[in-house]
């Protein structure tokens, strides 16, 4: 393999002639190889990202000449292409508070500019991988800078996803409307409920998950570009300092602001947690919801069966005809996931010492992997399960018939007490209130008929 | 012991004659000796708080007589005066969704307002538990609007200690404004600042977990009330539907609003997640914060030395003369009780099933906890920690002289690489980087000591 | 109030004259108001024995006096028989790394002691806490070894209920051998399993989670006694070092030995993180346990029904006659505060800094929190639930008639693709599986007697 | 794209015509797109080695012709060479409690057998992927067999890193035993230590950290092959269910052993929560050294600096000059990773229910993700950290003299409060200890020349 040198304040190493990555890249791939995966696509656009805004800040700052400006911004517009991926060598979990993720696209984008000027890889006089490329940035306003736009721009799709699981629970809540069923506490018969209100909590629920994600969406635009290594601008313009996050908000099409406090925007990233507080919430709502589903499905004979998920795929190696809820089960797994993270980012973000938190890594691999599974974990969820879901209304009658629960209703006319006695009189001669109550002469027929009727013990009266 | 015999649908049972608690009560205690501690006050305080605006509310709609919701207002009132708290027995950690926590207030209150009345404690006939004190409520829906009113009330005081150490902070900001030391990331020197800006960024920080939680706040206003069992509102009139939250507003003095989706409400405790996860995001605040703390004023001889802490005890049984930090030390512990507590939270609320939430006792046992040690934490990190802090003026200085990490600033005017081998150069021979710099010519004094000046490193100029 | 004038290296400070604990208590009692609760019982009791043992070995030494020794010793009886409780004034979470707990016991036993030997209270000539008291400890070995023997002597009963759980649902097992009933996989319906072997496989689960606590007692036993300050065993004799831990675990009764290495065993506190990974792993399965037993017993109409909770209480305060699974959601709760616990025990270890981990209060707290639930919480499982559980006979023998699950039984005859035909046929036409395939003339009838026998399918043929 | 016609109980599929996998792989791979990566390799062997291993036994049992069992396993040898990877293509996280991944297995080697006995993919008459390749199977064995497989394929690796870097300590510690250094509690300066005794005791938690894991591996040991679906071990021959476990012992090469009580090992996975919970302990250990090595070597000029770590890659990309301690920053990083995934593995393994644990996927994923981390971040701690730590012996011994903490050595002499006054004036005047207590007449000089000591401090005396 032709090589070429390249030297650190480490030594030199040899670096494949051809490979844009540089010397740092490098020396992190041998560092860190933690998990053996790339760095998260998104996130190294975001990176191209905050690299072509700043050099655009930077020639209008007067600080950039115009050649190595347009040179370094067609590198960046190859990233955001997708045509250097392959370069982009360090692992997304990696030590040095991702100085070397941000090095790995300092010096892809320094020798891709290079290139494009007709120079020779790795001679970083015709565009540098600090002085050109990272001027006027540290990693430490870099990186964290790029983690919250990957976050904004993965959360969009997760919200889109969430809002049509929203309205096709609404569907449902519709079309179920009048499915009057046995509602359940604690695992024990209660008092009736229809299914559309089953149908239309769960969307309430999903709606306000939604919600709560979309004020935390705000905790991430704010941004700390301009703080360079520790939140003091050392190593700024005013200039850049007043236009780099507009400039970059425009590149990016996101909605960013710059941090009040650039020292507090840089050592703490308490909004990692928040974020995660909320996306564990959501977790924990679609979670309930998949575990309902599943119990009310339960079956085919020997379970509640009051509704029917769609069948998507056999549900047993070994037991013919056996059909399982494997995406509610997916669903539940991701939110395990999720929930786990969260004490992953936690820990790091307890984790910060002084003016940096180095342990942003491991935060953004967490988050970025739990934004994907979730998108996705919603997506099946809707379109391979809730939008098939059926119910069993003949089942849903019978179970209510059977049930003693009605009971309940007789409370304000009759008291608790006889009530009880009358509930625990039907369950041990397995008959209905109704008859025993006529028989008992608690109340009148038609009295009765009205208090227990299924229907309208859903549906509060005056 | 005299006794009286009570019954329920279990049985009878003996129950002390001058009890206020009734046989619910007692088998409650029998079946749950978890944690040997009582139901915490507040939260009683809220039970008593709902059962007086529900009898005003039923009596407004015609459902309780005036004289019967006098007694239970009476007594209602003495429970709020903590006149009864020996007679709520229950564990906080209990079985039963609340149900045995909404029964000992219902039973106090009974057996409180049949004395008021002139009856014999048990006689339920004259002020019944469950018909008159728990009129058109349900635990599920009394139970956790207990917990978020609690919560609700908990939360000021939080508040009001996190606005007070943040007022602290950022009157030690100004006071050590033009204290230069050295920046570190990574436990490495990095660039100046100024201890003022150290913490001003605190105090950001703490002014944004304070805000984090005001918003979260408003999770916890939303109660559901009026849904009794399942949210259907079996067994309420329209009227004490649309009463009874403005009513236990004004009785509460808590902004409180019902929620939309009384199904949703019932079952889902999600805001539960959020609020702990608003929580767990100012404890990591603050620990990262104590742990800066313990480190910058680590020493006395051997150690960072930047600041002082008070000293507030002796530090060591053996090691005479000795300080600890252990102020910062005791808010780090709160901190991670809380993250833990979290976790509890999380797995509580993902346990929902169907029609209700079996576990919000070991939710609000958790969480009041939290929120009574956070204020706790707060209150003596502000009093006996951080307002007390002195700066060590002469160290500072001399960190910052012997350090090389000022050479950043040279970056701009003589490129990344060879400022790093000047860096190197300085640390190997132990000489001033601005020594090095002039000695070789690579800018002329003047320029070095404009580049070179510390204070000025701390804030951007043009 | 009368009072005394203590001072340490903080200043002065008055005492109330008659206080056994003296100004550096006070001082913690100040600094720390964290929980408002008290250190827990068995703990104070384990501080005294060290202290007793350390004054005994130190007697044995010849560096104590026989006079000040048996002060010390009788004082440290007073304490363990629970007669200076009250004096024991410092919040189970604390700064200072237990300092001031060590700092409590070391206060009251000499002042007591002083008073046994005829002195004034506070009049520190006589007995000295830490000259006398503490003499050849530090907090640093005696803090984490009372928490250590706090947990040896909780963790016995806690097995011991945990044993009594797996024998009572041994006993199930035999009980219920010959109730065939419909297993269950994903909730939907798998293969015939007998009851008994349901509760022999908790049983063995439980077994397993006691073995396996069991295992993890032994970290416990490895105590850093003699270490004093960072386990370099500064002002210790070489005869107290010797014989410090026998005489401590022949005052204590606990099996104790020291840690090889006092250095490791005075900064590293992971053994708590193993104590805690074996409660969890308890913990899930408890947990797992009871949420079955929730399911199996969910109804009484509209639920799985195949057995019976005993009923210990009201279920609900509206709907009357409703009997709720309350001890098995008690249990279910416990489990997520140990689940919660054990994220707070490695934060807290995560934490330690040089030659100290100053967190361990914290640790302490969560962990004897986590035992006297997990204690009550199975015993009351054990006497409220399990061991009075019935099997619903017929409701078992019913479902599994109903059931389409025993084709599985037919594959090794038929193949699984024409057996997965069958089942689909079953379930459309609401057939026996045995009568189609009979029609079908898939097997002779012998042979399908045989192979659809659902007892037979419990158990494995040749 | 040429494809094939597969059916299932769904209905058919168009399937690649020269897929090796078929309907069912096809259908998962459509419904669980959640993490987009793929199983893990060893996963896949161990997969294999199952099916070769069921292939031998059930053709010694008579139950399977020697033509399908040598294609059989020479199909599962082609997955063994990594020959079929392409071919396996469901999620690593998916819902059906692995069906899809062992279905994903039994179509592979199905298939591939059909091809080397000359016939059509998706002719499953010649090798039926559930009657042959799945015979005496279930997901429900087969997959957590797996899953312990793997672990225990992958543990021997992480156990190997561990033993080196312990070696490495070890080294560490003979090297620096002769520096003498101050000992920090609760970053105080305590009493000196030697820093081979500091490195000892990270060998020593490191050792332990070992020996746990390797006590919990034996959980892994015991696999439920035979149990089938539910632990019943219907559909097995008595030959089989006596040999499976010893043949997959022999094929695998790891040391094996059946459940004693299949239901019990078919439904219960708190196994997995013990290996987490030994995983996080030893995260815990690894992280606290990490952090202790950052501490120590903060610097180079405003730090502790006593040791210094090799220098492995540039430290920031604004900072010329800067080094960081990266290494011991990524494993800080993989021990929150580890921690945050044990709170997955927790929450999936209290969601059990009944007869199975449908949720093992993300426990695996989540395992194995962790295994591969540590080994990972071990190997780069001892290569590239560890074993170029030097230490800085003159910064060492400067700091020693600094400091007062070596006054703790005068209590046995001259009391507690003599020796804090002491210290108190020592730091007060900037004066050694020694100087003032000659000066004060405490101890005649050579009694302080002892006492006082350094060296003969970190090794006690008689």
């Amino acid at each position: 393999m032709n090589t070429r040198t390249e030297s650190d304040s480490i030594g030199t190493l040899q670096v494949p002639a051809d490979a844009y990555y540089g010397v740092q890249s490098l020396r992190a791939r041998q560092n860190f190889p933690i998990t053996g995966q790339r760095m998260h696509t998104r996130f190294i656009h975001s990176l191209a990202q905050i690299k072509k805004a700043a050099a655009l800040t930077n020639l209008a700052a007067g600080k950039l000449d115009q050649r190595r400006c347009d040179a370094i911004c067609r590198a960046c517009d190859d990233v955001l292409a997708d045509r250097l991926m392959d370069s982009f060598i360090v692992d997304p979990i990696q030590g040095g508070a991702g100085t070397s993720a941000n090095m790995n696209a300092n010096e892809v984008i320094a020798n891709r500019a290079i290139e494009l000027l007709g120079g020779t890889k790795g001679d970083y006089s015709v565009v540098h991988p600090n002085d050109h490329v990272n001027m006027a940035q540290s990693t430490n306003d870099v990186y964290p800078t790029a983690g919250k736009m990957t976050a904004l721009a993965l959360l969009p799709e997760v919200l889109g996803e969430l809002d049509r699981l929203a309205a096709t629970l609404r569907g449902k809540a519709r079309e179920y409307d009048d499915v009057v069923k046995m509602g359940r506490t604690q695992l024990q018969d209660a008092v009736p409920i229809r299914l559309g209100q089953s149908f239309g909590a769960y969307a309430s629920a999903v709606e306000r998950a939604a919600a709560r994600l979309r004020r935390a969406e705000s905790e991430l635009e704010t941004i700390n570009m301009a703080a360079t290594a520790i939140g003091t601008a050392v190593n700024t313009t005013r200039y850049y300092r007043e236009h780099i996050v507009p400039t970059l908000a425009e590149v990016s099409g996101l909605r960013l602001t710059q941090a009040e406090d650039l020292i507090d925007g840089t050592q703490n990233i308490d909004c990692f947690v928040a974020v995660s507080g909320a996306l564990k919430a959501c977790a924990v709502t679609l979670s309930k919801m998949a575990n309902d589903l599943r119990l009310l499905s339960s079956g085919p004979c020997t379970g509640l069966g009051e509704i029917s998920l769609p069948a998507k795929q056999n549900g047993s190696s070994i037991m013919p005809g056996k059909v399982n809820p494997v995406i509610p089960e997916v669903v539940t797994q991701v939110a395990f996931l999720i929930a786990g993270g969260d004490g992953t980012i936690t820990m790091a973000a307890e984790a910060g010492q002084l003016e940096l938190n180095a342990f942003e890594p491991v935060v953004f691999f967490t988050l970025f992997l739990e934004l994907d599974s979730l998108r996705e974990a919603v997506r099946t969820f809707t379109d391979n399960c809730v939008s098939g879901i059926t119910a069993n209304r003949e089942r849903c009658r019978q179970l209510v018939e059977e049930s003693v629960g009605i009971v309940t209703a007789l409370c304000p006319a009759i008291g608790y007490q006889r009530a009880a006695s009358l509930a625990k009189e039907a369950l041990k001669v397995h008959q209905p209130v109704r008859k025993l109550a006529v028989e008992e002469h608690l109340l009148d027929e038609k009295s009765l008929e009205e208090l227990l009727d299924p229907l309208s013990m859903t549906t509060p009266g005056d």
